[in-house]
């Protein structure tokens, strides 16, 4: 069983990098030239603060990902439950890892929707004109984006899942921290 | 052992529900009146709807914990690792309760970061005008809120971690979803 909840994790990174790529790609790919009121402008993700930094996020997570994939595809000690010695800072490191990674992404994701929607909406109290009005294309290729983006977040809170269940199945139930077995 | 994470776990709850309650009211209460150019303007949360879903979400989020923090007062059987029964889908309930409402606070918070970011720095590719240069007071109370929420959000990562340790260490090492002792 330990195996079938390894194989299910590596599927779900395996998804999650693909995800992660695509919206890394759909958003850095994106951009739109448009002649507006006298001179031609073009618009790519560099002009979103919050786009740029999703781009580099993602592909950060991505590689994070890719990084564990292999790692446990040539150690499977993980998978056997085997936590002694140096073995077992690495597991912790990893399942903090996970989670931070799951947070991060999700955390960016949300702060590319909300510069995303402002772009959309405009903000009338500040006088910020809305923009997708003109940028259309643009707009609907980082909404399919951000999609695949919040796909790959949920995701990446199920390996987070899965990887502390992993470790934490390990340890006493009845004593902190302590090994069972042990 | 099992008690003293447990109360670890308390105090966390009780500083998360302080610092949640401390950011909506910071930014519930905030309002600011200048004159600009021509006519009077009052800005207050709701002129920044990222905002006023932080302040919603802050709210619930704090209520929650409350309601945790009362029922782990009158059931002690969960640090006892008793999971028989309808005890463990409770505990999965509040494990998962407790994932979703530390990522949910973790990424609103982010969102009214990238929003109060904007509002400070403008964006002059969209011709945005910045606004916190005439509205400074109101813009410091919105940075000291969005300190105690990423505090918070901290805090209530720290509190689900605790939650998925104190689940996963009830069940079997070798079995998947199998309870040690059975």
């Amino acid at each position: 069983m330990a195996l079938e909840i390894a194989k299910v994790e590596a599927i779900l990174r395996g998804f999650a990098i693909l995800l992660l790529v695509s919206t890394a790609c759909l958003v850095g790919l994106d951009s739109q030239t448009k002649f507006v009121i006298l001179y031609e402008k073009e618009v790519t993700y560099k002009d979103l603060r919050a786009l740029l930094v999703l781009v580099y996020v993602d592909a950060v997570a991505a590689a994070y990902n890719l990084l564990q994939l292999i790692s446990r595809c040539f150690s499977s000690a993980w998978s056997k439950g085997n936590l002694k010695g140096s073995n077992r800072y690495l597991s912790w490191a990893c399942c903090l890892l996970d989670q931070l990674a799951a947070y991060i992404t999700f955390a960016v994701q949300s702060a590319a929707l909300e510069h995303s929607v402002l772009v959309i909406t405009g903000a009338e109290v500040f006088q910020w004109m809305k923009w997708c009005n003109r940028f259309t294309r643009f707009c609907f290729q980082i909404g399919g984006a951000l999609t695949c983006g919040y796909t790959a977040s949920v995701l990446m809170a199920m390996i987070s899942f899965i990887s502390a269940f992993n470790l934490f199945r390990l340890y006493s139930p009845k004593y902190f921290l302590r090994l069972k077995g042990t």
